[in-house]
């Protein structure tokens, strides 16, 4: 990544991963991914976090998503890989490979099985960083790796040249707030928020962007909301969050699996015709029952009018599966 | 395994993984510790699980110590491997080498990654059973893997043939004694607890035995006291279990790593001269002062006289790092 | 509390707090419930803790309750009254008051609604110790007060006279073992064991006993596991226990409220005649096919039988609420 | 409470309890920093929340509270009391005793012992609110209380007429954003948030302002912060942040208590003279060297000398203690 671009600014959808099969990447759907969030404005790319289910996914396919996903993208826009794995050693692989794919920075949470002290943890990505190939983002994802990059770890580690930003999804904005409050330390630090539901506030109360998941669904609605935080028209940004709310609502909350985000996000794509809406193990696509609420929500919020206005999906959108 | 060994019982300890180096198993060291626990009497070996710092280790490596610690019990006692992953196509691939290498069983915890429904749980086992070519128990750890395998899924999983038993890890003694209520449900069901400081309660209340991590320091303590419990021998039981509160409160709690246990039974084993003391990143070893109280808790706690006693150690009981 | 009652030992129930409407006390059904337990053989009355509801009823309430209580125990038994409060000045009130009526000890958790400190804690403890009329036990009971009494905390305290057992409700068997070890620092410290379930091995393990729930309804049965227990009858023991885990599963887990327990244990003693089944706002009571769930459960375990044989209940055996 | 005044808006401040001794109340410093708030510009005053310490004072010390704050008040802004108590016959005396004072709503957390399911905190809130002779917001605070009033509970009760609003305390974004929805549903419904971090962007998003704990100390500094906000001036909302940010970490981050926002507070107005310092058990002041910290802390924010600009502690600023 050249200086140019940074630091990252915007919505940098978190691609799911289209499967076939268990372990079986859903190519061409792939490539209709890549291409409708990078036509409906997105920033950035980043490829196998969480709503790309990496950890759920052998290492070889890690690598053949790193490989196929970079492919498409074609340097349109900055692509980030995440790396994070309980051992270092893999990360580093993951890491060199994603270089040698042509991606432009690396994406880190902590390690997710053993609890540990922070000051061991900045000793790790000490450790790591010093063989990292490219620059890195760090990911705070406590509700899943159990371990927080607490402030005073953030701070300490700004000191490290590869170091450019982090993703935050704790959704614990007293927390954001000290990150933002860290960007006057350093030129160029990002500081990107998971949660789509809190992005256009944390854009207005100085925060890089978004890390958004309904991106990949619906990029240009995220791409308005974020330019309307930025050129501060609170009314606009009232009217987006709204809808923003309401997708996330309609879409993520239906039945209970604390997954229920992702299996909404990818049975709502399915319905777009994009790609495949399976999901890898351990989770589950949801009940036939609860995808045809997902569709008739899709309905109410007009998104496969709005979707087919914008040309994108147009070849192939699925018929409702019970038809 | 043949059944004339099932239900597996006794003290079966989670071997530590002696390591060199990043990645890189100390091989004589892992043969001195596999003959020092057999030759202590214990009743079978459980390999890379959370002592054994499976998850932090490369795929590589794992596979490198199953071959190496197999072939160094030689079936003198049950080989146990830990199979965990949040891949479900890694965890297969490790269990059919597990076999290859001629392993009796496999051992099971929930994905560590994403938080999951018991209905996507038992979804996930199911299938994992089917295509496991070996026994397998389940291994309860929430306070790693965030998700407990709760007693009706258990209960609902017992029909799985290869399912014969359950490691629970989780302290919780309200859970242990519903899983020793289970075990009236089928032949040859085994329930091990995971805390060694649990372990002579739960035999008396009918449970099999424990995987206690102190056995791979001291093995004949905890396989006495596993005998005195199911002798009904209360006084042994009561003087012993003071030995195993003693041990665990002079070894583990020193400094206040959430991984305490680890870094102690690691740093003990270095100053018994059976192997090297390293963790495996994440997880760090403790600073040399904290070293040095290990060593004297060790002497106060007679575990060197101990161990010349039974001549195990003998050859090389490393000097005091100090001297 | 005369020295030769200590240490306290054995069964002492926590006693339910009978009601006829919103603070008002079901004066006769207390009565009743007091000579049940008395009868049925228990070792001390525990009243006004949390089966006891007491944070829910007002201050004159419980007042009124330790009157009635004291007057009808007649000192046949010791008691103990719970004093928690989140106000000091209010606790000691309570003590002064419990003593005033002839209770032999007061019971102290830890003030409920601010989280705090370890030596915050020690010193609350202290202040309230030197103004308390009579010996004190700590009650640890973190699901529902948040803050633990730590081990380190309670040895600092034991310094104490006053100070004469703990009674820990964590259901945290690796907490409780270290209270065991803590007795073998000064005579008369008596360790007691909320869960009923745990009772039996707590006590093998050299604990002294259970502030046992189900003891308000079947106290025979837990008196007699306890000896069980006490006379390292083993056989007895997982007989009789696995009848405690089949009340505790039948009665405290129909329906899924987190105060199950309660719920069950009123709704089985209003089907036995005892007394009234009201529960205190914020509780209510379960929806009237729960209870018949209830009632068939209570028939299943021969409860109903069991206290026609001990003549306890025989006045007013209370019909099937649809008969 | 006239409707005129509906919905609440801006600035209330969680009024700290200010003490002479355990139970004592400093009336003097009541009256002054009664005062010190109402001139600084704020638009309500909330006394006897988590702030005022009301769990830990007798409830006779409470309505002695209620009593000297309404006096001082004297209608110059709404005030509103937290009636909040384990039991509900205490809770109901206490509005009824706050109306008589002349308070214009009560604010109710949930019950904070037992653990409770959200069908029986809805019927609780709907019997509560059937006796309560005054308007009443509910008080999210699950920190503290354990239980959390959700979107579905807070949505249902909205039927009810007395209630007008909800402080939310519970830090979560996600949360916040959808009581801002609900907001559509009613007319004149109140959504303040509690920490102070986060009023800034909560009032950009829509709500409608704070009970911001550091308007105790420093009520223009938060009226102004509100006051931008609600003009979308979001320059000087990024300055004030910034100076709201500095203040929280300069005084309620100086040692480790989990309290130590309470803590801050209080040994800074201590400093300004305004009232003691003195916390109520089970929670103490901090040691003399941090008190000292907070001193050079409160030099380097300037708070004394905006505090001698504004003429309000003219008569009074303490000496340094150590001076």
């Amino acid at each position: 990544m050249t200086d140019t671009v940074l630091p990252l600014k915007g919505i940098i959808p978190p691609l799911v991963t289209p499967l076939l099969g268990r372990d079986e990447i859903d190519v061409d759907g792939t490539r209709r991914l890549v291409d409708h969030v990078i036509e409906g404005g997105v920033h950035g790319l980043f490829i196998l976090g969480t709503s790309g289910e990496a950890p759920s996914l052998s290492h070889k396919t890690q690598q053949e998503f790193i490989q196929i996903a970079c492919e498409q993208i074609q340097g349109r826009v900055p692509v980030l890989v995440g790396i994070t794995d309980t051992s270092m050693t893999e990360s580093i692989e993951f890491a060199k490979f994603s270089q040698s794919c042509g991606a432009d920075a690396v994406v880190l949470a902590t390690p997710y099985y053993f609890p540990m002290h922070q000051q061991d943890l900045k000793r790790y990505i000490e450790e790591m960083a010093a063989e990292l190939p490219l620059p890195f983002l760090l990911y705070n994802m406590p509700s899943h790796t159990k371990v927080s990059y607490e402030i005073g770890t953030i701070e300490s580690l700004m000191k490290l040249e590869k170091f450019i930003g982090v993703k935050d999804s704790s959704a614990d904005m007293l927390y954001y707030n000290k990150l933002i409050e860290l960007k006057s330390e350093r030129e160029n630090f990002t500081v990107l928020v998971g949660p789509e539901e809190l992005m256009a506030q944390s854009v207005l109360m100085g925060g890089d962007g978004g890390i958004s998941g309904g991106a990949n669904l619906a990029p240009s609605l995220y791409v308005s909301l974020y330019e309307a935080a930025v050129t501060e028209d609170l009314r606009e940004v009232h009217r987006l969050q709204h809808q923003v709310l309401r997708l996330s609502k309609s879409l993520y909350e239906v039945g209970a699996a604390p997954t229920g985000y992702l299996a909404g996000i990818k049975t709502a794509l399915g319905f777009t015709g994009l790609c495949s809406d399976r999901l890898c193990e351990p989770l589950y696509e949801m009940p036939e029952e609860r995808k045809q609420v997902i569709h008739q929500h899709m309905s109410d919020l007009g998104l496969f009018e709005s979707m087919r206005t914008e040309g994108i999906a147009s070849q192939g959108i699925k018929k409702k599966s019970n038809s």
